[in-house]
């Protein structure tokens, strides 16, 4: 692991991740940038003293010699960390499970996908949104055509916690380094969870859209990146869409909500309730659709406790590094990744992100004209 | 009542809702285009034949010269008719409660501003949704500070009786008329929905857009009128915002949804549940206010039944006609309206509706350049 | 009507009940047992002031003798009085529409369910949330069998209002005659709430319960009757049920709740949130049931506004009315009373609801002893 | 880890259980009666094939006697053999992790408790609805007084996997144990959610009932078993109560729900929703507390991950797991269990519990005579 040492947030929920299905077993991190922090982090956690990195490229190098060297680094840093990190390690043969947002420029992300493909290692991105069973089942129904044709998407995240200047005071460091350019990139809240809105989105309808108009604002004063995006899309089938962020929503905890209607029938998810999955036929009733109440071998693949007894947020991210795992087998043995492990999030899931960042931040630049998506 | 016959929607809900307070009494009517349906249409309601009126132009010279004559006129015919209609009763001087959008244009809106001041009569436009004793509560929290200042408004409304053409067979005659740019006007889902969306967030937030960027589109083949808009909000104040209106959105029943963010709490308002609304503070837990649970004047005004006993859409609707009756007394014995009656839609609204549309309509013609709202 | 002056709860809801379907007017009142109370509360009504009576048996007297007496009376009376006024207007051959509990003992029940018969007048009870469409609807679906052979019967209804001993300061009149036994009864809150609870459970389930084990309590000192029930039931089919009714049951404000399981599906109903009703079948996802996603002639029967657009506790009152007014004109003209009108509760369902009362205190006061219900 | 192999229910949760906080390995069992079955379990577990027991007799034995012999055991057999087991394990000094109810008698579980003290060993028993952050916090909000004097306990628990006999084809081997006496015990869906239920009701609460009035009934014909059971409490403060747990309850999943209401405020919980816990005072508005927005020392102990990311039953489950270390941790160590760790249920909440199954038992053969819960 590099990252994710003492006083980190996500550190701990990959770890946690990782445990779930006991596939994984930590042995060697770069947990901090500060060597005492990384010391004591490792120790805390039973990494050997021998395998305590201060430095990441350090940790590639000697891990790539070592016999028994790690099989895939999980890297949990600041956004501007992700490509080096990841580079270094692809460099030397390591699979890599990264964080999201992939990159902090799309350059810088699609080297590093041509970087996975020619190294022919697994890139895992952890859009662990993507991980919940009825999010899958949601996505079996769409590929399906329970919704028909797609006409509207929907999605939205909110948050409150940055609502004031709590990077200012210096004691919260999530915020200090997420509002800050030159650690989380030139996107503030569009990275920082627009990313993943974006992702959750295209991931259920199972389109990207074409084009987008869109609007950043930064309403606490002082702030040097977004804390709040809207925009609006259009789809190549003719769908439209919308797409709203935001850190300074009020009474918003981690409200990320996708609908999406089609011509015969709308699903909605709410990720704070991710145990039920709403589906409504055009002119019929709501059903309450739960993972007991479904046939579905996308969302059995995504279970581990029985129907009816509520899964949160840590099994959807388990199923990230249980699909990870099952790849990184597949591929160690020359197999094609088996089929249950299809709906990973991969490098190019995180360059259509960065893609789709680029886009909005030159669409608000030019006054929410349209903008393409290449 | 001027339209309302037979086959109508609207004119039985006016109808209910005038006489939950028993402050008006039905005597005549030109509740037909086609003479026969008019006077069946009038014998069914108890209205004696002498003033089954085949015509509204009669009505209004005929009402203006008996000493009886109505006090005022409920329009509930299609949009097209609202400001002849209006204009033909105000000439004569009855005070006039009129069905939303106010007019096909601002023009003719403007038009009709004018001479409602100038004849000093009351003119009342039945935007219901603003009648709801929570969403009354909302406004007062809003006036009262209790949100801090607004930042992110978030209005929608969907409905899915359109997904398909229903207009094309001709049995459906609400569908006919409201996909019939002869008598919606120039907006389809817009004018109908849309503009009660926007008076929602309006009354709610009691502020109005200074710009907006939207994108009107027709997904049902052969439609004439749109029956989609997705739009971007700016306001005078800096805060951010988003309105959704559709006909086609699978599922959805009659789903007006408002969310107002401030720098201290947020509301939520769901029509399909309006006996309660939600306030959460920043960082707080989620309240779930009811009339039963608040101590607003504004909402006490608005209740007709004990606290726990739900209230719905005709006590919403009542509520206006209660207000007119008010301010018509008012008018009528040369007092101010009292001030209880003050959050009742006027002319005024109506214009503002229509200043929306046109900007809308003419924000999507210009492939969403920013629009100012005059 | 009788009862329902200055100050009084259910009368004003009566009277709005009486006016949304436009088939009564109110020309005559004994509003008060105070006689100037009376006389002021009639001039507020526009009751004139040669009808606007003192007493209740005069007014029967005075009524059955005009030539343009009243049709029906309704009595919003406390408990106590429901019995003699409803046997005065009925000797005089005049309907009843009748506040519930039908009267404060079985055997006075029983002989107004006698007198009605044999005076051929319609006797209405205003069991007010068997009026509502979803209830209706609810009712038609056990009919039909949706539900299979029934199982279990659950139904609640808590309030908090008499949490705390309101009725001793003497200012709340509403407490003061509910748990005063002298107006209420020999059943506190058992006879208020508890018996609506009870006709909702055999309304919708259409099963009366054979035997009931039960205990009153009460909570608040020196209150003289109970303010707590909780029965278990038995059914002649071998189903099971509970009942319970609260009026300390601190944060709820009107929560009466029915659920009813059969071999095939489930249905659920609240009372503040009477626009849905829950169909879940064995096995199956949640169903959420509204009036427009269902095709139900009972429903439409109480269907006052459009589908999406909320009904109330007024509607769902004015139903009652409706269907009163509906049994009085056929019964007038010497017709069966129309099939739509078929679900209207009568005397009968207050005798039952007086038996089942019996049946509870009874079995109270033997320590939970099993009780037939005759 | 005795019981739990191929083809159980509960044993791969209590695995995953352990795993999160990684405070267990799993390094031997005895995980099915079935020889070949246990060793094939075993091997797909990572067990070494000489601690692949077929017998428990023999592992308790064994492991007693090995040097690297294990801390704790855990078992999740039939309810018949939770008794034999624990004793096996506590006789030879090793701590016991044991899946509810305790035992299939009272006796049976009052030697295990006297056992357990003897040995001065840990017997944590599992459950693990009282692992929940908010369900903590809800008996951390009674013990603080928030809701004032209790009044009121309503625990419900229901069920639809039983509404038919699907025990009978015998390919349901959770069926079929759980509806034989001579596995499960002489409680059936008493023994198996209704503890459940009587647990969570005590541990919020903070009260254990002193009597109760009981009705079992078995609804599906040949079953032995009840598979419905419904009674009335009474606590010593003079509370009420009423319990009712039912597995053929159509349409119910996991319906595990409880609501406490005092003299100040009510609570309700949802174990299908447990991400939220509702708290509303008297005559007020219902409140939705989530783990970010509570400030609880016991709720944050039974926190895995970031706010407004949903838990779920894992981690309920973990959280007994984490319990159950720390206590063992400091019992080899000499130390009293640190207090953080005090909620974990014990052979003691299981003797309660039996204590009440017996109750319930007689009350029910008496024909729901009030019996004392001793």
């Amino acid at each position: 692991m590099v990252g994710g040492g003492q006083g980190a947030f996500i550190g701990a929920v990959h770890r946690l991740a990782a445990r779930v299905d006991d596939r994984f077993e930590l042995v060697a991190g770069a947990l901090s940038s500060d060597p005492q922090r990384a010391r004591e982090s490792a120790l805390e956690l039973g990494i050997g003293i021998d395998r305590a990195y201060a430095d990441w490229r350090e940790m590639a190098r000697a891990e790539a010699m070592r016999e028994d060297g790690i099989d895939a680094v999980a890297i949990v840093t600041p956004n501007h960390l992700h490509a080096p990190v990841a580079t270094a390690f692809l460099e030397v043969g390591i699979h890599v499970i990264c964080d999201k947002p992939l990159a902090v420029s799309l350059e810088e992300g699609e080297a590093l996908a041509k970087l996975a493909r020619e190294k022919r290692k697994l890139f895992a991105l952890t859009h662990v949104y993507s991980g919940y069973p009825l999010v899958r089942h949601a996505r079996t129904l769409v590929e399906d055509g329970a919704l028909g044709e797609i006409r509207i998407v929907h999605v939205e995240y909110a948050q409150d916690w940055l609502a004031e200047p709590v990077e200012a005071a210096g004691a919260n460091r999530q915020a200090a380094w997420r509002t800050d350019p030159r650690r989380a990139g030139p996107a503030g809240c569009l990275g920082d969870i627009g990313t993943h809105a974006y992702h959750l989105a295209s991931f259920v309808s199972g389109m990207m859209p074409n084009a987008v108009s869109a609007e950043l604002h930064t309403f606490v004063q002082g702030r040097q990146l977004d804390d709040h995006v809207q925009a609006l899309l259009r789809y190549p089938n003719g769908a439209r869409g919308m797409l709203w962020a935001s850190q300074v929503a009020s009474g918003a905890e981690n409200a990320l909500r996708l609908r999406v209607y089609g011509t015969e029938a709308s699903l909605a998810f709410d990720q704070e309730m991710p145990n039920e999955l709403w589906l409504t036929m055009r002119g019929g009733a709501a059903q309450r659709l739960t993972r007991g109440r479904i046939d579905s071998v996308d969302a059995l693949h995504a279970t581990r406790v029985p129907a009816g007894h509520p899964q949160g947020y840590a099994e959807a991210f388990a199923q990230l590094y249980l699909d990870a795992a099952l790849q990184i087998e597949a591929m160690d043995a020359g197999r094609p990744p088996p089929a249950e492990s299809r709906l990973l999030a991969t490098v190019d899931d995180g360059v259509a992100g960065l893609r789709f960042i680029e886009a909005v931040l030159a669409s608000s630049a030019a006054d929410g004209r349209w903008r393409d998506l290449r």
